[in-house]
């Protein structure tokens, strides 16, 4: 099912050596332990161990780690005959993108002198920043190569940093979670590249692009941990203390609530009061994603219910509604729907946020104003100007991943990277050697065959 | 396969929104952040940040939060056509349980001026009473609709919570792993449900109730959070220190244990001495139910070993004898088998709790025992009238729960939740739009069909 | 397909009720809770509680709970017939393992008069120990009984602790990811068993011996744990502090850096370019392997970026052309390919442990030169003779494998405990009750062919 076109023998190991060789030379360059992983470093000054950030962060990280690699994984082995291409594509590309995403980030948010200092803080933002990126493989999961993805995450992490330089360190935007910087920049960078590989003949592979009993069971896996761990994920990195822990309460309140109003809303838009996995698989998680801008604010248990039934509510609507049009229309083909789980809740999170932090008060936050609004605090800024901030920041990231999307759609269309034919989309075999279906299944329709054919000859 | 009677388009969605608008506005009335997720409080007084309870319990909860979704949810795919409900109810009314369980152990555990204040203690007070809520859905599974579910987990919770008030703060009694409060109670009020519900008729549907070779392997992912993070379970809430500490410690070894007791009983009762995949799923795990008491207690590493080699034995002689007994003989129909790894294990547990409690001192505990048996640290109590205290509890758990899943039982037994007709019941289908079984498969057979006919017809 | 020579039925209940009560009898006679487990030591000195070693220790734990039961467990599921006894075997051995290794550890790493102290540290060392004898599992997967498999673990067991205790408590090896204690030991000693073992007609279950579609796709959740939580695994045993935070971030970047040069070699030496699961499942996990030595030492980030892009080379490499070699040569039948997962990076990781042990200045570690040579800092020792310690080490590991694989090999052989015939190795059925392949799947065939068989004698 090979032709020299799909061929990966020398593209993939010629772009998997470079990149990897590149990123060695420039690791040996400028990547240095930080004073905290720093041997000589820590030891120079008097802490006690427990004051390590690793205590304060690397449970976070681990969970962060699983959702990236096991929760975006399994939840796009939906799709029947493309379960390997979906867990095994995120890996590789997740583990190309979390280094350069070290390096990326870390030339943006400051060098030390001349060099990039890493430890578990920088691990954990290396992993947001994939994220992001295997936010736009769901919306092109199927229809890409190897190759044409590696592409895509070394452009999408450069753009990812400047967008994210740009929003905390120039503008001073609070996105802890990621609600703009990682889900609505993902998504609708996602969305114009898939929009400008438009494939017009995609429906001759659409007898693949859908799920089978035990597929769905599969992406159920990587949808509950992406569930479960999304109050580490938006706390990962906010301040220590209170505000670590306020913000996995909020977003554990949120997600449950979204919970409710997807359940509901499945079954009241499909097809004969029957809930559908997609919606369940999907739309469950909005509520993590419309909370990861005001998690750490004061939005109270009560508030993040509330933005979280809203979210489910829209992703539902999004899936039944509006993937449709957008495809029939506006010809964007999102595989996985992340204009409904990424791209509405993370504007839903981006205006949350900005509400949020409009409504902030000393009286509200005490001495803990500082660490959610430091600017505010510091009295350089004004609570509705950080409101202001955080809407412009909103379309700052919209314009740079719909810009940057389409420049790197445009790059993907050229005709080396040994893309599928539309005919094979959705298909493992084309990059992968596949064993057979189930045990003795085709041994047994063969003889069954056989049997027939012997009986008919005799 | 739907007719009018299961569908869901109305039912499911009204109750869904109706509940969820009731948590909104009393979780809006009532519910405020506690002084360690709270911006001004826990800036108010001078604290380090690693006191901040977060870091004393987060990593506990994460586990515990697995356990409640991957853990629960996959242990009751093993059934052939029920993955989709199985792992997609547990889904629900989780998220609805843990919700309602924040208000209603809220309300009986102490109020602040009106308030009830929540962190990350009480989100693993919510997960541990939605876990109950989870046994009594496996008692259940496959004979039930998600709207019956819902409305079951709305009355267990609250009773639990009663239940939970009677014994931690009436009696003083311990119970940190919830042997009792947890295990017992969602056993046999889940027993007393599924009595109540009982179907003479269910044979109708006994092909689909079992296993397949893959659903057991999917199973098997439940059983093994399950038992791995186990120790983390049972020491979730204990005290900060040697406590938590020592509880994990005691829990490893009793489910080690337990383990190698639950193989040799398997090969030693099955069919030709060959394992049998539902105990290995179950009895397995009855080690960590059965020192949910006594594990934060000085049990002793050898202490936790012969109750958790005890608590298997006793569970697989329970699926081997007994279950197919209450089924034939007291019309209880008990899906997953939950009296042989809650119900007794918990008896068992509770036993064991009461006599480590009585022969506690303050020559084995020192300065700790202020922190295992506060009363009898004080002088309020002595330890034989702990051990007391211990054994009556377990009287008042089976009261509740016996006397609570009767009259919900009845509640249940209404006509109007769309529960499956005998015929349809450990089906998916009914309630979830179900895909093809295997890619390709039916379309295998339809050309072997073809082929063979148009063969003959030639 | 059971005969009496393999039936299970008292052979396996025997052996696990002897050895649970062994362990029972001398885990009460000889352990005792350390002094932060135990509630009167603990309160008998001052101390905070976050000062535990469990706060500091537990979440690495926890990681490396689920890298041995399901990380190894489910990496083992790709063999198609051999699922229940992947994930059910290697469950079994482990429970038994962890309990028998903490009394062999315990036993040669210093009694505290007369007794084993146990918390935390001992149980991750248990796991690890654990972790050894699974991966000799890998090794005779499919060919082995319950039973052979619980007497190879008594033994690899006490040889395990045997070597620890010669290279870290004589020698002063540093190892604390295990390269050479667990993995290079558990891989040479598997492979001289499974050498003794060999069974000449083993083709004769060759149609076995192979994955299927959704068998490849279990193994990857085990191949995926293992890869995310090894930085948990390395880091788990290192000192407090810097030493902990610098062992995850550089296996962190080794197993980055492995996945990529592991997708390049898989491309390059596979079948028409296509990606092959094999690799990608084993190989990229030796970047993990390689730094398990030097992980806690200033490798730098770059140094283990190239450690691990070599090990996936070797890797791939050994996969391809080593493993056949071996297996007609030297008739060393390695069913998970060990040698090429732990065997060589192993060795790998002792080597490059090695040189940057010898590379270690004042000037590089500083104060904390202390943490991880403790014989250099005191100045009874130097760099490069620590070196060659480290060079020894591997010596004296390969040796006592090599040796005690062999003799274990011989007492296994022996024709009592049940083993599978050539004609049945790799097969669920031997030892499990198995239930039907797919719902419906085999009424379905049978119903096609009596629907042709009626058409053709009409």
């Amino acid at each position: 099912m090979t032709d020299a076109a799909t061929n990966m023998r020398l593209k993939l190991p010629v772009t998997c050596i470079i990149l990897e060789v590149i990123l060695i030379i420039l690791f040996g360059t400028l990547v240095q332990y930080d004073h905290e992983t720093d041997a000589r470093e820590w030891h120079n000054s008097s802490h006690q161990d427990y004051e390590n950030d690793f205590y304060f962060r690397y449970p976070s990280f681990q969970d962060v780690h699983v959702m990236i690699f096991i929760g975006f994984g399994f939840l796009m082995t939906f799709l029947q005959r493309y379960g390997f291409s979906s867990v095994g594509f995120n890996f590789l590309i997740a583990a190309f993108a979390l280094q350069w995403a070290t390096l990326m980030q870390g030339f943006f948010h400051g060098m030390h002198g001349g060099k990039i200092h890493i430890g578990v803080e920088s691990m954990i933002n290396a992993d947001f920043c994939t994220g992001s990126v295997l936010i736009s493989f769901g919306a092109v999961l199927g229809k890409t190569s190897p190759v044409q993805l590696l592409i895509m995450a070394m452009f999408e992490v450069t753009l990812f940093a400047v967008n994210e330089y740009i929003l905390l360190s120039i503008l001073g935007t609070r996105d802890a979670g990621g609600s703009m910087t990682i889900h609505t920049f993902g998504a609708y960078f996602g969305l114009m590249v898939t929009r400008v590989l438009y494939r017009p003949n995609l429906d001759r592979s659409k007898h693949r692009n859908s799920s089978v009993y035990h597929s769905d069971l599969f992406a159920m896996i990587g949808t509950l941990y992406l569930w479960m761990f999304w109050p580490s994920f938006n706390s990962a990195v906010t301040a220590h203390g209170d505000d670590q822990h306020r913000t996995a309460l909020n977003t554990y309140y949120s997600l449950a609530a979204c919970t409710l109003s997807t359940y509901a809303m499945s079954a009241l838009t499909s097809h004969d009061g029957k809930l559908d996995m997609v919606h369940i698989q999907n739309a469950a998680l909005a509520g993590g994603v419309a909370v990861g801008t005001a998690g750490e604010m004061m939005l109270t248990p009560v508030g993040s219910m509330i933005v979280g039934f809203l979210a489910g509510i829209i992703s539902v609507l999004g899936f039944k509604f509006l993937s449709p049009f957008m495809e029939e229309k506006l010809k964007i083909q999102d595989t996985c729907g992340v204009h409904n789980l990424h791209g509405m809740p993370g504007i839903l999170g981006a205006i949350v946020g900005a509400v949020t932090a409009a409504l902030a008060t000393k009286d509200i936050y005490g001495d803990g104003l500082a660490d959610v609004f430091p600017a505010v605090a510091s009295g350089d800024s004004s609570a509705s100007k950080q409101g202001g901030i955080q809407a412009i920041s909103l379309a700052v990231t919209l314009g740079i991943a719909l810009l940057g999307g389409a420049i790197v759609g445009f790059i993907l269309k050229l005709p080396i990277y040994g893309a599928p034919p539309d005919t094979i989309c959705f298909e493992d075999n084309i990059y992968w050697e596949v064993p057979g279906e189930e045990e003795g299944h085709e041994a047994q329709l063969t003889a069954v065959r056989t049997e027939e054919s012997e009986k008919l000859n005799s």
